[in-house]
């Protein structure tokens, strides 16, 4: 990860650990637009951090994320908890004025003091979500909130990514078919720690809970991990959300006590330092090599010449010398 | 890319280049199989391939993308072209019957002798595609066919990644709402050359069609880019499919022609060089500093004491000495 100075002020810290939720939002600000300051930005968070539960509201368009994300969270409120909620804007304005509805009935809930919400703009490209997700739940986290809703777009590779990220995830379905099929391709079977029937007022939804349990009947659930709780519920209507709620609690103190919290916090941080190490090195690779630059031309060659790459890669990899010299990766850079 | 001799018989190669179909079929179970034999593989295969397009086909599950397949494939043989035909098996034993009944109509095809079809077992994981997909194009391709039709399970990030390897993509799609938004979430609006409505006898395809045109109105098309062409077609019914594949067969001379073809060639070439060198870097580093064994303990100490990984990393960065020794990269490994 490449590293620049950021330009924010250094009262920003002072404020933002007083609780001051301007500086809380210009930090999410600061970490969405430049990238290059988050290394800054982490290594004054990460201490004071109290380890947040981050909880992914994932599901496909149209099935009510957001409402049923905003009932969730008036929940955990009740409940004596600190609450922060990320949103993905939608760069499509189809679904523009549903979601602008949402987001009005839980601006009424940021009123309330202990709740921040906060839309991240979704990002060109696959899946728009914006990459900078993880990050921006890290600076909640540091602001003392310690439930963490992040509401994805849809359901696809991308969102799968950012639910690396969350401790517990919540599939939020509809009685429509397809949509149970499209989770399941899509991998999220895997990742689900609930399944959130919403709308369980309409026709299907008898359908919809018999083709889940169906699904684990047949599908091999991990070895790891129990079958997930299915809940029906409605979101609009306020009904079963309190059982859902509970069940989230309960699936939280389970997470935490069998010790797979830590585990999962442990991966993602290995996850981390290894992609940041691979850009490095590939950087030091293109800079020596000049790849920037060459790569083209050694391409078209080959593609004119109908050349199979191997010869290139393995010569390439074969000419490359790699070290490391001694020093003292202690967090402080002395040599 | 780990490269590991293979233990193919010689006289594959002979038999493989003489048009025989067990060859074919054995070198793309070999690539599927032993990802660590594709560069001997390829390394046979590129001088030989004489530049077949590549087509995907995309979309939802259950828009009938089998059936559209077969009968475009059909057009193409009667269009005098020879034919590769790889679909992947979905893991879900829900959609084992239909795609059983597409697959024997498809068998018929296979009998003439100028198509050759492949199912490539479906990954676990993510999207359910098979990482060997190209590769199983690329064996195809020098076997002489001239179309290759690649069908992919469903609609997200994992098929984009794979039609990251075509050269043309129909985005099939069917009058139920809810198919186009998840089709513009999954980003697939900026890679889909041609729109196929499918199913145009159900009622909604008027809508659907009407939403397209707004979707393109409203979004702006890449500058390097036209608006997509829109197809209303029955696949069952054999209705539109003509018009369809000569729409097809028109992008192929477009893209041709305007050199788009070749760029697209040199961009995927230079990706796939580029992670086969990244991954190796990653390997040499690990190696030298004992990563695989060491990096754990790293993270459970800096989760311990709540530190950010950001010092490590740089710390890391800083001590990497990477140089590159002369050598001729012709080709040949002469050093």
């Amino acid at each position: 990860m490449i590293h620049k100075r950021s330009n924010l002020k250094p009262a920003i810290w002072d404020d933002f650990f007083r609780g001051n939720r301007l500086a809380c939002a210009r930090l999410i600000t600061a970490v969405d637009n430049h990238p290059d300051w988050i290394p800054e930005i982490l290594d004054r968070l990460i201490p004071r951090q109290k380890g947040a539960i981050r909880i992914g509201i994932t599901g496909p368009p149209g099935v009510g994320k957001s409402t049923v994300t905003a009932a969730l969270a008036r929940r955990a409120v009740k409940a004596g908890h600190t609450v922060g909620i990320l949103a993905v804007d939608p760069t499509s304005p189809f679904s523009g004025g549903a979601f602008l509805g949402d987001r009005v009935r839980m601006q009424d809930l940021g009123d309330d003091g202990r709740v921040f919400i906060r839309s991240l703009a979704s990002r060109e490209g696959h899946g728009g979500l914006s990459p900078s997700t993880p990050y921006a739940a890290d600076v909640l986290d540091a602001f003392g909130l310690d439930r963490i809703f992040i509401e994805t777009v849809g359901v696809g590779q991308a969102e799968l990514d950012v639910l690396t990220c969350v401790d517990l995830t919540v599939l939020v379905l509809q009685p429509v078919t397809g949509d149970v099929i499209q989770a399941l391709k899509a991998g999220i079977l895997e990742v689900a720690d609930l399944f959130f029937v919403n709308k369980a007022d309409l026709p299907g939804t008898d359908a919809l809970l018999e083709s889940l349990k169906f699904l684990f009947e047949i599908s091999r659930p991990r070895e790891d991990r129990p079958v997930p709780p299915v809940m029906a519920a409605s979101a609009r209507e306020d009904r079963g959300l309190d059982e859902a709620y509970a069940e989230i609690e309960r699936l939280i103190q389970a997470l935490v006590q069998s010790g797979r919290y830590d585990e999962k916090k442990q991966a993602r941080l290995e996850r981390e330092i290894q992609l940041a190490i691979r850009e490095y090195l590939w950087e030091r690779y293109a800079a020596e090599a000049g790849a920037h630059d060459k790569l083209r031309s050694v391409v078209e060659r080959l593609l004119r010449d109908r050349q199979s790459p191997f010869p290139y890669i393995r010569d390439m990899c074969a000419r490359v010398r790699l070290e490391l010299v001694k020093g003292k990766a202690s967090g402080k850079n002395d040599d």
